[in-house]
């Protein structure tokens, strides 16, 4: 058993992903008017990126066009007061290239939210992290 | 009903603040060493203020004197794709006078990580909104 300095477990690059790849729902921080912004979206993980849908005209869309961001999932059962947490930080792109489009919209990738989903937004997990509270 | 351009209900600050003091678990956004980063953290809502017990030479005690920081919480039904995210944004201090820290140590506040609990942070919630996902 790996633990950090605060005594949780560490898990490994391959943990985390299975964790991303079985969790619908995360959140994405980004810098929105140089402020911390955080926003719960569905996503998908497509191989080791994270892929939200959103509209191309959100808030979204525009704050993280190219920019570095990070990404957070987790289950943390209140009763028993264990459960994991997975960050990833990376380059957040959106994706223009129409061959790319066509075979995200061949993903079950539906956006939950109201309002457009006409935009793809890719992060590429450059780092992640996860931790286990047991 | 106020639905924002995503067609999401919009919560005010009232509902907010009601929402958190129910919510035992959220995540604090800040900077790491220039880069975007989140970590989950059970919390204490104290008046307006989000109340966060951590060990004083902790990464995230480091990064939070004297930040703004984001705070999220939400409840989300995978199943019925339905719930509610509120986001506060503000500054965070690490509470430092022995007055402020006997009064918080009376909260019912335990870190649920391992490690220690010697270090406050409070955030004081100067903006802060929600939405539900209906």
């Amino acid at each position: 058993m790996n633990l950090d300095s605060a005594g949780l477990l560490i898990l490994t690059r391959q943990q985390c992903l299975e964790l991303l790849s079985l969790t619908p729902v995360g959140r994405i921080v980004f810098t929105d008017r140089a402020l911390p912004s955080v926003q719960p979206v569905n996503f998908l993980l497509d191989g080791q990126s994270i892929v939200i849908r959103t509209a191309s005209a959100s808030k979204l869309a525009a704050a993280t066009r190219d920019a570095v961001v990070a990404f957070e999932a987790d289950d943390i059962d209140v009763t028993t007061r264990t459960g994991w947490s997975v960050t990833a930080v990376g380059h957040a792109t959106a994706v223009t290239q129409p061959h790319q489009i066509q075979r995200l919209a061949t993903l079950p990738l539906i956006r939950w939210a109201p309002g457009g989903q006409d935009h793809y937004i890719m992060i590429h997990t450059e780092q992640i992290s996860g931790r286990r509270l047991t």
